[in-house]
């Protein structure tokens, strides 16, 4: 998530001239992270995916769900768009079972078992525009932290299978480069051969190498168009990378 | 609101069991300034009342829309009722006016001046269970801190315009004591000049006086049945304090 003021303002502003009914889905890990250490509790890393204990879904919970969710919220309706700020728990939306401990504890870690798609078309049906945070549920009162680039997967592969979905993954770049260090070498398209090759000579940044799989993933999932783009972008995401499955 | 779990399960538990269609307001100004006081952020009150400067305002967003309202939302969907935690600025359902600054600047915080009573009647209809935390929005992007109670009293006698609405003020104590360290000495009705009375002989602890004062407020306002009763006891507000502006 884009903790800079300047810059959320803009992608909320290019999230809200897409047309039609529209999801929002965000994280926060840096400003989750930021509190972490305001609070003197320790954030504990391993290969990229935070490990959630007890401290931290306490952390990510205020942070995701309320700090975030509510700015993104409070700051759509300044445009007259029907923000709903929601984790998995509300409306049931987004079901998950806690991620069984193996080599490593990631702690209070969900994986996604059920998109409620019927509760969230119907909210898009009444008006709202969701905005989901990085949270689930497991059923059982207990939340649990997602990955934000995998619960919008999830949610558009969901919706794709009674609608035409659009899912665009944005960052700070303008989309995938071949030189991370040179914003003209911009791939345009990619495909599921393109990223193998990449993964196998070692163009692709390793950072890179989840958002792809999971446009991929979702490509392949029956959502019609994928990209990845900057998050000023989310009007145009063309101007990104689009990413295709086949 | 009630940092115990085992409390908070006992009221959340309560509240389930209350018939048709139903709205928790939920604070959490205890919570909120514990996590001030892990932060090393200040506590400012002024006769009782919040002064929510910058810091503040960023503290009760991430307790009250993050912490407390996800926590009882994923306990009652837990207990099958289709919890969706809300701040004012969801759904734009209230909207608020930051306070004046007169002789006390109180900063961040919101006095109601709309309920979107189709908005929230909307979500009942559907099958919503709505959580309302201490959080408004000025419809300009900002998020306002407004006492729950007075977002209870507001709701609630917005919802009386058009429906029969039973309305009621939970807290540690079985309701309205005559003598505070007796619990026998529970008031079962006070109407408005028993309130005058007990306010001008001292009767009445300085505490309960905003209270009762919100109470006879819902109760003017055409909310038909207004008491103060026991969390525990949501669904048997009867064996509370009812109170009755005429």
């Amino acid at each position: 998530m884009i903790s800079d003021p300047a810059k959320l303002a803009m992608a909320v502003s290019s999230f809200s001239k897409l047309g039609g009914p529209k999801i929002l889905v965000h994280g926060g890990g840096s400003e989750a992270s930021k509190l972490a250490e305001e609070m003197g509790v320790k954030v504990n890393m391993v290969e990229g995916r935070r490990i959630t204990d007890k401290d931290m879904i306490r952390i990510v919970t205020m942070v995701y769900a309320g700090s975030i969710s509510k700015r993104i919220t409070a700051l759509l309706q300044a445009k007259s768009m029907n923000g709903l700020g929601l984790s998995g728990a509300d409306g049931n939306t987004i079901l998950s079972v806690k991620r069984p401990v193996g080599e490593i504890d990631y702690g209070h870690v969900g994986d996604v078992v059920n998109v409620n798609g019927v509760a969230i078309v119907n909210l898009l049906k009444a008006g709202f525009v969701p905005i989901f945070c990085a949270l689930t549920h497991d059923g059982a009162g207990n939340l649990l932290n997602t990955n934000a680039d995998t619960i919008a997967a999830e949610i558009a592969k969901e919706l794709s299978k009674s609608y035409e979905v659009s899912l665009s993954f944005t960052f700070e770049l303008a989309g995938v480069l071949e030189d991370v260090n040179d914003p003209s070498s911009l791939l345009t398209k990619i495909t599921k051969s393109d990223f193998e090759k990449m993964k196998s000579d070692g163009s692709i940044s390793r950072g890179m190498i989840p958002k792809v799989h999971n446009a991929l993933e979702a490509s392949g999932g029956g959502v019609s168009k994928v990209y990845i783009c900057n998050y000023s972008g989310m009007d145009e995401p063309q101007k990104g990378s689009e990413i295709c499955a086949n």
